[in-house]
């Protein structure tokens, strides 16, 4: 079989997603969010031969928001001793089937978050990691930047600050949450950390490269460190494939067939296990809350290269 | 990398599952199912090299239940012109995140169910078949029969009757969604076709055999007939893995790793893209109505032979 | 105090009203109802001082439709021995805060309605009367017949079977009753009194007649035959007063101050007690299900006259 | 008619309520109120003759909770220009079928509380209050000091200061409502002042007293001095009547057939408009969080008597 030519494939992708109509409304809820370029797109993929290929506006930063989410659960398991033992007992793995800040399902199921994947069960990670860490914000950013062997990672200070005036829902579901007792810090403290964490700025390529240890059965590539176990990476795999979209998962599993995790930024991260993991941003998001042109890239990319994980 | 000797795990878990506590019960709603011996247990592997390794009772048949889902789903797409176009305006590809028989959210949603492997959304695909059918029971009959080269598979006639004297909640769901005008024949004409589906006798071995398409891109294996296309195929894979386990759907993929589907008869599908297909039977549930010793097999499947599409 | 000229108010009502935009639509999903003259405009008032007060098309008849909910109720204390005990542990007596078809509540609380006065409620209702009966439809109608001296009072056939033919949604509601146990007769048979005993026709003077007694502390006017007790005359009254206007209970307690009942044909009949029964009719529903001319004319009555139970 | 000896049934029913066995628990999640002896009794009847009756422990102050949210409606429309207005745009008059504290419905209904008399619609009433006084506090004390003409009513610092540090739910509640722009003071001022008002400490003696202008048409008595006009006063009763009591509204209704009030404390306020106001003081709660002798007390008390407002 002839090997795939990402490029090739990235750039047909990129002049298709181009020539389409505008989709979508970038978001609004942050203010600092609002103000970036809706016509922003970039691409990047790194398989584990190797190779990078990108298109657009792959290195420019953007904010991750819950893209975040995932790399708070790795975190945590890899930080906390028991990680997996505590975290599964206050945080399910279905998907929710209802939006992302979903207040109802929080409440008659007791305070227990449906996943990780949704703001309040990253809540709950980010509540376990606070717990065992001196100053959370700096090892956690140290983390991703190490994952990602660049230390230009930053957090965005005014996009942090943007979500603390605003985040009355997030306010909200912690302290429903606390109410039922799956909340065991200050609630301020939790946030200030989760509010950080959510500012993050990376690069496309910068997203690929930190997510491909998902393709790797859990160990960096090249250098093959261990981050996790093969059975860990299979599972992180797997609650993003169930949970990853909010109550679009479906859509993107049926579409795209790969597990991935979206932001309200913009930005996209999917890993196809033994092969690659690939990031896009695309600011204008569709009605679910996920980059409407991210969403048809990465469709598009499982179609040409015909490769999926089904 | 040494080739993996299936037959060697199949025993193996055949043996851890048989020592563990009796879990569950054996699905009482329908009372032709509570007759059933709960200590059956059995495992049908086929791969695409051609083997088939077993265990246990996998040559005994069983009550498919809701297996047949996705059957329906795939016929529906081979007799139906224009079938996906019908099918997923009328029902959508999203986890629903409750029990199979939920009206909840189906009011909520205007009479479109979630996803075509809850109940709701079997009778929406039943309705598309029975519009274009002369005689939908027979025809479907062939289909199947066709699918697992085997004659013997059969309608369990005493089953459908049983359900038809107590789904109540069948009826309750059907008239809820002809009255969103989602159902075009009348109620009965449907429920009758639908309950005869659910009451499908099939063996492990068979319903391997059966699903073994859906590891070979939609082609049977080894005549390689085209029953869909890859692209259909790969869908159907993926509204498995985010929908085949009701609200148990994220804890099968976490768990376990490979698309399936589970019926309150004890039986569970399961599906390795480019591997295998695998059928286990065991009929006392959990409480989300899954087969518990099925699932518990599945996953020692994938853990022992450090393969999943994760 | 100079006594209450109930004529010329209703007179005064009757101006204002007219005079006001047309409001609402008139039902439309029982296709008879549709038929109706929206500009239909009639009320009656039955006074514990042998008054009869009336405006409009007092004397013509209209399809009560939920209106009979309250008349089931009645009957089913009456006929049945030990109803209360019965039916108090089937139906509950709490507003829904629901429209007044929804399952959402019902599946949630195991099928048992909120109150009797939603279409689950009378569902449950019927069940107790229909078993109870040789001949639910003939003895139910002598009882309301008897209730308002008036023999002309009679079912609508062609109301009856539009019904039939499009009750999807009563069919939802009732088979998920059943599932759970609380229906005790065949779907069909329920169904079809209670279809028969929406399509009652009565006008604005058979209603208020009929209804007088809840104001005379269960006794008819003026031959004080008692229909119910004192103390079932006020758990009567106090459950139309919660739940007898689906979601809009609260807004018409805040604005007529008065118990009641209102039906999709437009008829909304309300009780003072100790003072008098009122029945209004007009045919244009607002968004809740609700005569809105009706609700505006039991407003401007309770206003009008500075009396109402609070 | 020979008049009520109002005296005598009190004594009855303070013989008959001390004799039931011990009925539910005492409030605990608020810690200060967990502290009260169980077994305190009180009954305070005060009537438009002048009359006052009391038995029991009526003349103890205690924790009056959620009774408060009557006072600080009626506050808010006595204190705020167009108060009505303002207010019926931001809370509605519907029962919510829910318990006082739950969030599923503030999120389906766009950060709109159902009625003023659960939480989340008492701290809209709240927030209102807090944008038109220099200092709600003192303010809102000084208004039901004078309504019960008695300086001695205060609030109770330990409590106030127990709900700050544990009132995690109503703080979900209100940042949900301020992420629907439903709240326009900072979260925290509206909190400290709701969570002063809930302390209020009263005596069964004071309640009653400061109550009875509702039974006489928003006139104090004997001073008549106008605390709301003759249509508020309605209109107050009747959210009273549908919302007074979370969701056994329908249950208090039933039985008893007055408006009325509870509080966690275990006091409840009833009102017999025209009559008398009567308040009753027992602290073990049912499950749905009502006075469960408090409750029993008034049912005997309408059934002694013969008289409710149905």
């Amino acid at each position: 079989m002839k090997p795939i030519d990402y490029q090739v494939i990235l750039e047909e992708i990129h002049q298709s997603i181009q020539r389409q109509a505008f989709a979508g409304e970038v978001a609004s809820y942050i203010p600092e969010l609002a103000k970036v370029n809706p016509q922003k797109i970039g691409i990047h993929i790194c398989d584990l031969q190797g190779g990078h290929y990108a298109v657009g506006d792959s290195n420019e930063a953007f904010s991750v928001q819950s893209i975040v989410k995932v790399l708070l659960l790795v975190f945590a398991i890899t930080k906390v001793d028991y990680a997996e033992e505590v975290i599964w007992t206050r945080v399910h793995v279905e998907p929710s089937g209802t939006p992302f800040n979903s207040l109802v399902q929080l409440e008659y199921e007791q305070g227990i978050p449906r996943n990780p994947f949704i703001n309040a069960g990253a809540l709950v990670v980010s509540d376990i990691i606070v717990r065992s860490c001196q100053d959370a914000k700096t090892e956690f950013l140290h983390f991703v930047q190490s994952l990602c062997s660049n230390t230009r990672v930053h957090y965005n200070e005014a996009v942090a600050q943007s979500e603390k005036a605003t985040g009355f829902r997030n306010r909200a579901l912690i302290n429903l949450m606390k109410s039922f007792g799956n909340i065991h810090n200050p609630v301020d403290k939790v946030l200030d950390f989760y509010f950080q964490a959510c500012s993050l700025m990376m690069t496309c390529r910068e997203l690929a490269q930190t997510f491909l240890f998902l393709a790797n059965q859990g160990h960096t590539y090249p250098e093959q460190q261990v981050i996790v176990t093969k059975s860990q990476s299979k599972r992180i795999n797997a609650v993003m494939q169930t949970c990853g979209f909010y109550d679009e998962a479906g859509e993107f599993s049926f579409r795209v067939g790969l597990p991935g995790k979206s932001g309200v930024g913009g930005g996209i991260v999917a890993v196809h296990p033994g092969q690659y993991s690939v990031a896009v941003w695309s600011p204008p998001l569709n009605k679910k809350g996920n980059s409407a042109k991210g969403m048809r890239a990465l469709e598009l990319l499982t179609t040409k290269t015909g490769l999926s994980i089904f």
